[in-house]
């Protein structure tokens, strides 16, 4: 029997004092006062006078059927974290009851604090009130702007992903999180609950999790309340935990319930850490304890509503009514009153003092963890010189190497250095070897608390690598990890990243607004690397082609987001040690794992990803002048396919004068007036020209290159060449043939829109389609690419 | 105590003969052979002469890992499906494993029958060896070209909704769904688990789900292999199933375990279906069963490779060997002779007729299952006449609904009319009635088959609303509806539509694929109706604001994708009833839910509609000459904007001529030769002019106008204003102001481009700047719109 199983029998005693009730259920009918207001006053906040239709918002926008209970938890975690000094971070999954998370901010005094003219007396709480959803004001969901926060629970599905990121590293830390059985139906949300097999009992906080059955979404029962007790008990033993169950709607009753439960939980938390610290080991996988709170949707609101249940329905879900009908005023007024706001306010509108000393103090108060507020924490990585890693480059093309292997040796190093701080990880679905990546492995192993068998290759309770094949499950733990003040470094196959296209949408949304909140430190960015991408799928085909995931981040603000195409190794170095520095960003980058021509010297790297984009001279002939043609090139192998092309080129039209630019950074080609990064339009005309024709093979959808480059003079002149959904399982030269992005189709691009070639233009596209045709029986006869293709090599290389 | 649990206990016992075990032991090793073979060899599939390199593949692609386990569990499924004449659907979750999935459909025949030039004899087999993974051949994963499939598997955690789709209202089906342990480690795969509380054992078929263990992941041991046993089972059980475990490694005593767990299953559907269906009724909701078969990966594969170990190892799970090494030629000659072909082939190359028996015949066989070519079986919907539910519009602006409230009227009718045929269903995650298409209650329910309370509304097993908080739950389950030949509808807010991002990538693509396999029948297109927009996010705010799934759609093939943006409520009547009535596409319909203005007649809305773009006259004053500005339009916010926006032109400068073009159908604004849907340039130019400043309001991102609009002739004076990433909770009119895309806005953007305004440019500018400072005082004033905002009417509108 587990720690937390002995302590739930327990769980019918009475350990709190009838005053010790009181207090906690003064605090609770505290924050539902100013839950309530927030959702409905304008005005008159403390009821001195009777209410009046003026007081009453004009739109009555929020969320009250969460909100009880969100505040019903928070109450009694202050209560815990004040007796035991625990250090506790608050994460509402259903972040809608944002009114009862900033009514608990603004209890405790860190709003006030915070938002000086939101003070702690009657003219700060009508402002509290006044502010909530309203223009000007703050949004209806917690938000970066809410003390205390790491999760805005706008979108479902993400808490406990959170909560397990935020605590990784943070042996002191419990991270409280609240989850909704509406979000509990979520995919995300339902693989969420097996963080327990990555967390270290011994180096890691702990999360604890409260089931919050409220019985009702939208309009509909939630799943998990309307199923057995015994099945409901199942499953959340099947995901590993001891779940301690809190039912029932009598408010004194419940506060003695839940109490018993926190001892429980929180005594059953402390005795893993402590077996785990002191030797006990991590032989077995400690089975940690969770909360499941049963309690009514809009609990302590009204019953009815125009004869229609209302408190533990789903009527209950945002406001529970509107003010269309004149008896309402009456509701909404003995609504508030039930509270009895007299008992709870002095009469300057402050908290009295006998319910105020229930919450802890300074940082122990959940509105001002530190951790909440991440980057107050965050110290620099410690990184190598990048350089070291560089790969020799004699001459272009002279040297073969895997990109992100060479990268994989300065993560290692990365992870190396800052070992002792505890404050890198890497995180992948299964896919850290496969990228790859897989030098890590001489430092560290892949984070692991199931069980282990001899023939296992690098899992520890203490790895600092995180996979689990669950893009949802590495973003929300990289997110968890990354607000709290750490760093990390994410590698996905390219394709797949659209699985989290919309957690990504929020993690900007957040940082977007967080720069906006004065009180919120930069985080750390948020680093992607995209890999065994679409042009080298030979295992996988179709399925696995998708390079769209650029297309959904450049959506999103300029100044948030950055998306890399280092072209070889030494590129790859630069720009990887590049993302690793900066801060509040959103870094993509886009490299292969094949082994590949090295174009670069690391100085020539260094040099080419400063500016972002910039001309390879030794593949121009034009010599400072206009060039007749500018073949243009972004990705890995469409620079190899665009350099195959210039070498063709030099064969078969020696005289044509060809300028070579090659796309590190992707957003230098939108004007500067949209992204930070855009080249100005002279320096754009200047190497793209006013009006030669421009073939542009470019990693993805080729729209996206005339999306970003549309405004520039020479637009109209480009012509580009990349993903356009055609491929399957088949060979690297084959895909790209499909595609059209290959060098013959490049040679023919050039030769039908430059002028003047006469005659030799029909010779070139002759020769083109030949070789095409040569390709295309060859492939199909060996299954394997044309020798001449498959190792061609730039001129003068070895 | 379930039916499935009793027979548990029967899985000790011995049901097969020890004949029978050869025999399915003999299909077993054929398949093996055939997987392996498919994955290695070019030439010699029989191994009549000794194996020489020659014989071997060039390039060595596929998943060897999961392919033994689906074999088995195939061969296995045979036996009961030509005992009892089941009906069954086989989903192979581990897609990868196509060699597995491939070979079984050879062995029953099925793949010569489509495919006649892979015969079933030695040449047959030669080739379909070679064109496994192979320029011009196959893909690697289970694919539209593969008999018996309707699930690619190549990215995983989507086949088990799409089995819970494919058995909807389909009550003698049974859907054999296999899920790798690596797969269930995703969260959409975490949740399906939850189908069986929506599944109605009277009217529906069944699913059983094989959780196949083969413990291993690319490079990693998969969570539910490394739990304990007591922890799995609980989790099975809380999810609602009784698991039936099929645990080992030697085959012989394998076969039994798995008969007896098939024997136990089969019976235990028989039961809860029988009930279901004889008046025993659906009150308590059916614990189905399931299997648990737990066996190593790369089942009868090398044990070892190069002294480590590969059988039962992640080493096994793409190819397990190359032959880069001399001495892996011997290797692969005795593990291909482990099986024995002569055994299992007789002279010819064919199936010995002993075993060939063991399968069943006709379309009783998986790979030949109708349900999994649905578009044969197919049946049009019966619509009512849409125009039937048009809103009387006296004038434009004259009158105003609901759109979203009018198109549920439309479905209700819809629901209503395909209610005996059984073929019609509506999915959304809790937001049916949230969309505003509560009339359909008013003949179905939600499908509910957990707990129902009396005070809930409209739940029942029998409802075909089918609402889950999870998108990618509704999307599994649409999308298996579809492929099994039915219709359905999805709606959705927009913004969190993205959450199927990757799940619309991957049907998109095999409808792709499946449009080039012959014998694919179409399927009813796959169609979503946006609503609870960005515009209007009340409740809500920014993380509930993003219009980019349009942006995400159209990268995908053109001819696959269709974007519909009707304005007001008989145009989203038109584009609703087109959607039902086409096939094998992706329709996203985008349309507001809030109280809005309605612009046209229902004929108007016809001719506008099936043009897709179109000159307003009566919001014109160009009167067929060459206009000073178009104002383009496309959204029903914009549309409204727009209007107002061309009503402030006519007061403030009164002989401006302005032409106003709405776009219903985005697509018309590509180029003819990029989509169907397209305009001509001359189409294209008659509209927008050739050199005219256009404004265009558009409802998205606001770089989509131009990725769509690059190449038209008058491309370079386009000025498109949509929504770039600036909102909160506030006002409607205030969001659109936060973005710029107001009418205030938009006047001033048109005196920004058209020349020769003179003095009036300035005056106009200074009125519109006016006018949204007064915007702005009033609404952090009164938090909500100016009423002569919020009130505007079209003139002459009553």
């Amino acid at each position: 029997m587990t720690t937390a199983e002995q302590d739930v029998s327990g769980a019918g005693s009475q350990p709190l004092s009838p005053d010790e009730v009181r207090l906690i259920n003064a605090w609770w009918r505290a924050a539902n006062y100013l839950s309530v207001g927030q959702v409905y006053l304008l005005a008159n906040p403390l009821l001195r006078e009777p209410l009046t239709p003026a007081h009453v918002k004009p739109r009555l926008l929020g969320h009250w059927g969460t909100t009880p209970g969100l505040n019903f938890i928070y109450a009694h975690l202050n209560w815990v974290i004040k007796r035991d000094h625990a250090n506790v971070l608050y994460i509402a999954g259903p972040g809608h009851g944002a009114p009862g998370v900033v009514a608990s901010t603004w209890l405790e005094g860190t709003y006030s604090e915070l938002y000086p003219e939101i003070s702690q007396d009657e003219a700060g709480m009508c402002r509290l009130f006044r502010q909530f959803s309203f223009p000007g004001g703050i949004p209806s969901h917690a938000s970066p702007d809410t003390p205390g926060s790491i999760h805005e629970g706008g979108e479902l599905g993400y808490s406990l992903s959170h909560a397990f990121g935020a605590v990784f590293d943070n042996p002191d830390l419990v991270a409280a999180c609240v989850v909704g059985d509406g979000e509990a139906e979520t995919g995300p949300l339902a693989t969420a609950w097996h963080g327990n097999k990555f967390l270290n009992p011994a180096h890691d906080g702990a999360v604890l999790p409260f089931l919050h059955l409220n019985g009702y979404k939208i309009a509909n029962p939630t799943v998990l309340a309307r199923i057995p007790h015994a099945e409901l008990e199942a499953l959340l033993r099947g995901y590993g935990y001891a779940p301690i169950f809190v039912e029932g709607d009598e408010p004194m009753a419940m506060h003695q319930k839940m109490a018993a439960a926190l001892d429980a939980a929180f005594a059953s938390i402390r005795a893993i850490q402590q077996k785990a610290r002191t030797g006990g080991g991590t032989a077995e996988r400690p089975v940690w304890p969770m909360i499941v709170l049963r309690s009514p949707k809009g609990w302590s609101g009204p019953k009815t509503v125009d004869g229609k249940q209302t408190e533990g329905s789903w009527r209950s879900h945002q406001v529970p009514f509107t003010m269309e009908k004149p008896e309402h005023l009456g509701l909404l007024e003995a609504w508030l009153r039930s509270y009895v706001p007299e008992e709870l306010f002095d009469a300057a509108g402050r908290l009295r003092p006998e319910i105020a000393a229930l919450a802890p103090v300074g940082d122990k108060r959940m509105s001002a963890n530190p951790h909440a507020n991440g980057g107050a924490l965050m110290r620099p990585l410690k990184l190598p010189d990048f350089r070291d890693y560089a790969v020799a480059v004699q001459q272009p093309g002279g040297a073969n190497a895997e990109a992100t292997r060479i990268s994989g040796g300065f993560l290692r190093d990365v992870m190396e250095k800052n070992a002792a701080n505890r404050n890198f990880r890497v995180f992948g679905p299964d896919e850290t070897a496969s990228n790859r990546l897989q030098d890590l492995f001489e430092v560290t192993s892949r984070a692991w608390d199931a069980e282990i068998l001899a023939s296992d290759d690098h899992l520890s309770p203490d790895g600092r690598v995180m996979e689990i094949l669950s893009e949802h499950t590495c973003q929300g733990w990289l997110e968890g990890y990354l607000l709290t003040g750490r760093h990390g470094f994410f590698s996905c196959y390219e394709a797949f990243i659209h699985i989290v296209d919309s957690m990504f949408n929020q993690h900007a949304k957040w940082l977007k607004t967080s720069k906006e909140v004065a009180w919120r430190r930069p985080i750390a960015s948020l680093n992607y690397l995209l890999t065994s991408h679409v042009w080298r799928q030979d295992h996988n085909g179709f399925s696995h082609q998708d390079p769209g995931f650029v297309d959904h981040v450049v959506n999103k603000k300029a100044e948030i987001v950055r998306v890399y195409f280092p072209p070889d190794a030494n590129t790859l170095l630069y720009v990887t040690d590049h993302c690793l520095r900066s801060w509040n960003r959103i870094n993509v980058i886009v490299a292969g794992k094949q082994p590949s021509p090295q174009w670069l010297t690391m100085d020539e790297a260094i040099k080419h990803c400063a500016t972002g984009i910039g001309i390879w001279e030794w593949a121009s002939n034009d010599r400072g002048a206009e060039p007749d043609v500018v073949m243009a090139c972004c990705g890995d192998v469409p620079t190899l396919e665009t350099l195959a092309a210039v070498d063709l080129l030099r064969q078969y039209l020696p005289d044509l004068k060809v300028r070579l630019v090659n796309v590190v950074d992707l957003m230098s080609l939108q004007p500067k007036t949209e992204h930070p990064h855009g080249l100005s339009d002279a320096d754009f005309d200047e190497l793209f020209t006013r009006g030669k024709p421009v073939i542009f093979a470019y990693h993805g959808y080729p729209w996206l290159i005339h999306r970003l480059a549309y405004k520039r003079a020479n637009h109209e002149n480009m012509h580009v060449r990349g993903f356009k959904e055609e491929g399957s399982t088949t060979t690297p030269f084959d895909m790209v043939v499909r595609n059209e992005l290959d060098r013959f189709h490049l040679v023919a691009d050039v030769v039908d829109r430059v002028p003047g070639l006469g005659a030799a233009a029909a010779y070139v596209k002759q020769a083109m389609r030949d070789r095409l045709t040569e390709h295309y029986h060859y492939v199909r006869e060996h299954g394997a690419d044309m020798p001449m293709v498959a190792n061609w090599r730039w001129p003068g290389a070895e």
